[in-house]
């Protein structure tokens, strides 16, 4: 496995790895959106992914990296949202056994969708257990590979291969926006945009109640802050990691933030305008550029939706007021 | 205008004038669609056309295909629904006037949208007043050329570009299922997939409360029933036309119905698990697939999504249960 930061070329390695089994989504469109924002906005539609996130693109692309050898013995991951679906399926795929660290309160939903991709699902108190030690001992008992969430060169070259999907459909762009938690989409981002279009500023967008990156890249080290409250539950991360924050710093225009309204406003714009559902994350770097939170007038824009996933129940309550 | 009946020279004639106006909407797949309905189902997404639904390729193209002095005059249609919209969008986009006749008590919404696409609106009492006539009034005194909703060869044409575009992606299929009000889709479809994927079968699916297409082909001749009771508001009709109806005779191999209930639970499984809003009608082909209501095992499925339209309040109610 890379020890090394991923480079543009590792990015071209992931494309090449999750050629055929990724689906290369659709870039999608909108007069109203560009109306609103006074800009040509471009929507990367990762809600439309494989498990309705991009996470699907660096989960996979972590598990064909590994050597025979170690795809055989397994992965192990923990996460109760995207990124444990994105492995358990992407495992399966592979023909590599994979074990799921996830809290026990996690909604059964959720639980019975990861085994139902063929894993097997650990549980821990997340009131009084170490979910990292939990992992770190099912890998050196097993002689699994722990897949992190985000901070691993290959799942951040594998999330930058939507950004190259997207540049390669809509030509060169003035900016690329992208949701922002742990870092793993925006530097993978800022990869593929760096090398296919150069001019292009890459913006990264946060929930207001978590704003440890927009800290971080302000200090030039990486700050850390205690779990924030968000409907966005894919960006509730304390820190940036090791490998994304040195490409977030040395690559990334700027970080904003956006509230719980603006994204449900977003959702809302989603479903009834382009007839897409967007799960709350999904919606950070679209609502950042609707809302006029990034400068964007007269100007060519990649927007990436990160992902799809809402329970029924929730994106009724959301979008019904 | 065309008076002769539509043929496949008809759609290739319309792709040429939508080419670059109307959207190639994307081609969807779903693993779980899949396992339900043990075929291999490819879902046009036409929710995702401009103004929501594939009711905008035809309106183009009658439009398109008038004379310029025709055009410069103006249209005239009556329709409360996606055909409003998508004559107000088309006529805009060249430079033709367009009169809207919608009914006095239609959502405000829908009023709203039409005028926002620059239409003048004409209401009439849906209750005392005949649409047909006033409609006609209209054409007549202002020199309009009337572009019916369903029942005009260039309006079936138009509609017959999705599933060529549909088809040109899968390759040949071995059915093709379709939504069914008054025939404009799926006369159009049956003539793409006669050229393109001739062992192809084509179906029509109804709502359950009003089968007048299932009727009308069991009898050979067209049936006419009183408006039904639905909520797939897009087909309603209460009749096949005088164009729609002889192709469906001759190249449609059945038509089926789908219940209301059916229609939700297919809602509630493209917003869940393929992150797509699809509006009640749009569901009705999908609908007897998923649930089996036409024999689709081990097949090579295409299946028109019609259109995405539905206001946030009634989609939060129909998918929150």
């Amino acid at each position: 496995m890379s020890v090394t930061p991923p480079t543009f070329a590792s990015v071209t390695a992931a494309r090449g790895r999750i050629a055929g089994v990724a689906h290369r989504t659709p870039v999608l469109t909108s007069r109203t959106a560009d109306e609103r924002s006074g800009a040509t906005v471009f929507f990367k539609a990762e809600n439309l992914q494989r498990v309705g996130a991009f996470k699907f693109r660096g989960g996979y692309n972590a598990i064909a990296a590994l050597d025979d050898a170690a795809r055989r013995r397994g992965v192990v991951a923990f996460s109760s949202g995207n990124h444990a679906q994105a492995i358990a399926y992407a495992a399966r795929l592979q023909g590599a056994p994979a074990v799921i660290v996830m809290p026990s309160d996690a909604p059964a939903s959720k639980l019975a969708a990861t085994r139902g991709y063929g894993a097997e699902v650990v549980t821990y108190d997340r009131y009084t257990e170490d979910r990292e030690a939990i992992t770190g001992r099912l890998a050196s008992e097993r002689g699994l590979a722990l897949i992190p969430p985000f901070d691993h060169p290959e799942v951040i070259a594998g999330q930058g291969t939507a950004a190259a999907e997207l540049i390669e459909e809509t030509g060169a762009l003035d900016l690329v926006v992208t949701p922002l938690g742990g870092g793993g989409l925006l530097a993978g981002t800022a990869l593929s945009a760096g090398a296919l279009s150069p001019g292009a500023a890459v913006w990264g967008v946060e929930p207001e109640a978590g704003n440890d990156g927009q800290q971080s890249l302000a200090r030039g080290e990486v700050v850390t802050i205690p779990v924030p409250k968000s409907i966005a539950d894919g960006a509730l991360t304390s820190a940036l990691g090791r490998y994304t924050f040195p490409i977030i710093r040395e690559r990334v225009a700027g970080i904003v933030t956006v509230s719980d309204a603006e994204l449900v406003e977003t959702m809302k714009f989603f479903a009834s305008r382009m007839k897409i559902v967007v799960e709350p994350t999904g919606c950070l770097a679209a609502a950042a550029v609707m809302t006029g939170k990034i400068d964007v007038k007269g100007k060519r824009v990649g927007v990436i939706l990160s992902g799809g996933n809402v329970d029924l129940p929730a994106l009724a309550r959301m979008i019904g007021d």
